[in-house]
């Protein structure tokens, strides 16, 4: 309890107690939260600490815990969980695995599906290619130290990676083929994010729960000549993985 | 039921077939859906069509219904949300204000609450600033066109930004007072973005359900000599808003 003795809640603004206590766990979270699991002090100790009841004390934790924050072991009380996985690669396009070696993280990658189908609207938009073109759909489950980290489906225009079929996709890199043995150019991506929650199918690959968060990325890359060679759709765990980046005020630079 | 006639699901690969169809009926809720609300097939015409169960039809829907892409109305049937307000700031440091109003939106705020208090461990490392410091603590619910979009907690350090509590900010813009009154210049900041659920208290400001998906933004906003100025934690509702942005292939440029 060391760390909440100077902690106070405000009784006196319009900001709910559970969520005040909230607030503090969570900062005591971000704070503390290391490689090695912690656990965080009793409902007792904090109720009696803040002078708030029990029930107000277990909704912030129980927030916390759907949220990932925290998780509970049976007969040993509520522990502080693994700190997410910072991602750079907001702004900069690599591959997954060059992003996780850069972490120190080893990386993996289970083919869940690959097969040549038509394009849709939404695919054909996206690879500027006629309706019904024939493309190469990838499905991949990715892994960080042996844990699923994203589910990414990949859409390619058959016309040009035909080779592909051929490859390796546990092994070699896709970026490394399309660049190092197909010779294209990638030069950059558009990349629209939204959050949203675990489905059954997303949950049980991801070993998350339903309901759970999920980062989801849209992007589609182009080469130098801005002909689009990939549509990529990924849903990344949202309890283990944070995206960080820089921004610039507008019309300053 | 014209715009499936063509689709079909595949039952010789290992995907779920709700899930196969959900991936339809999301390319058919990306393309169709404009501001006007669109009612999609029943059940049974769904079923029907791709040779389905009912069940295995009504999975796909409640995931997208969870996921705020469906709605229900009651004896009318299942339609189209309205499309996310497409943000893109992530790259550009804007106001609110001004980025609503270059999407053609009203933007509005209401202060929840404003107060000076002491920095804790997190607020000092943010702002670069001994502990205990005193800070303005700014809590805002901030609307486009009346529905709630993004609940903001701001920390400003209070020796640099005294002025500011006798400031009407459900009028003015924080960056206005900011820049053109204090005479600060924002030059960027740095951000990081998490996938969360809404908790209680955010679900009911932000009118969206308990387990909602919310994208969580922590912003520190620097001057041009690299003193923080502001520190931002940002709750967007995840059925309204999606980021897009621009990325570079690394090395390359």
């Amino acid at each position: 309890m060391e760390y909440f003795k100077n902690k106070t809640l405000n009784k006196n603004i319009p900001i709910p107690l559970y969520y005040q206590l909230k607030e503090i766990l969570l900062e005591y979270i971000k704070e503390h939260h290391k490689d090695e699991e912690l656990p965080i002090p009793t409902e007792k100790e904090l109720s009696e600490h803040f002078q708030i009841s029990r029930p107000t004390v277990r909704q912030a934790i129980n927030e916390l815990v759907v949220e990932g924050y925290l998780y509970r072991k049976k007969a040993k009380g509520t522990f502080v969980s693994k700190p997410k996985i910072r991602q750079d690669f907001l702004l900069i396009l690599d591959s997954f695995e060059n992003e996780m070696k850069k972490k120190g993280l080893k990386p993996s990658t289970k083919l869940l599906n690959i097969e040549v189908t038509r394009s849709d609207e939404k695919v054909s938009k996206a690879l500027n290619i006629p309706l019904g073109s024939e493309v190469v759909k990838l499905t991949r489950l990715r892994f960080a130290n042996d844990e699923p980290i994203v589910l990414v489906v990949t859409y390619l225009p058959h016309d040009k990676c035909k080779g592909i079929m051929d490859k390796d996709l546990e092994k070699e890199s896709m970026y490394d083929i399309l660049e190092k043995d197909f010779g294209y150019n990638i030069a950059r991506a558009t990349r629209t994010l939204e959050s949203i929650v675990a489905g059954e199918y997303e949950a049980k690959l991801l070993d998350i729960k339903k309901g759970a968060p999920i980062q989801y990325f849209e992007s589609v890359a182009y080469l130098t000549d801005n002909t689009p060679i990939e549509y990529s759709l990924a849903k990344y765990r949202g309890d283990r993985n944070k995206f960080s980046f820089e921004l610039k005020r507008e019309g300053r630079f």
